[in-house]
């Protein structure tokens, strides 16, 4: 049976479909390793900046955004005065980290003979 | 037992540690649209192209070059007059691509949830 016209298809190969934009943002390096520093626990904004190391303040603030914005991460304020917030995985963010997590352990696995293959590539050329 | 200093650990959260460029590349769009195209059969550079809507000569050029260089893909050539050349997946890029299949149907199950979460953020702020 096929699908009434009116649905539009899911589909990462069509250029329009905003699925692409989300596959994008969520295999950057930087919401990978976010959404991995928050399994454990709730961190505040000076606690993730450490973790992500090399990370800019502009960026982190961007990235956190984005998370938030698809709804991965909560943003939670624990004081006003001074202004205190944290980060914390949503269910949804959950849910995607447990298909991270096997991604992260795997280049991790596999990065020295990734890096071999660059020299064996790169001493052809 | 703590590993000899003389070896270093990969770690995505190092700066510093090549695998955190591994997993930028490996996450980026392109590179796992053009991985899962590959899954069924080797493909020629003009068949990629009109599969992956969109993506640019020259896009399609370099990604499929990161992609040889890390091993995760073999150029072949099928003639040299006219030259026609093929992609395949390697036996590694068939490993890392049982990993971001899982991902790319969590993206298309989870998009319209993921856009609907965007329009909450959006009218909230």
């Amino acid at each position: 049976m096929n699908r009434p016209t009116t649905v539009p298809t899911v589909d990462i190969y069509n250029a329009a479909c905003p699925s692409r934009q989300v596959l994008n943002r969520i295999g950057d390096k930087w919401s990978v390793m976010l959404l991995s520093s928050l399994a454990e626990q709730p961190l505040r904004f000076s606690e993730l900046k450490r973790m992500c190391d090399g990370i800019s303040q502009k960026m982190l603030t961007q990235t956190l955004r984005n998370l938030e914005r698809d709804g991965l991460i909560h943003r939670r304020e624990l004081s006003q005065k001074p202004l205190r917030v944290e980060y914390a995985l949503s269910p949804l963010g959950t849910e995607l980290l447990t298909l991270l997590n096997p991604l992260i352990q795997w280049v991790h696995g596999h990065c020295v003979q990734i890096l071999q293959s660059h020299n064996s590539y790169d001493n052809k050329s």
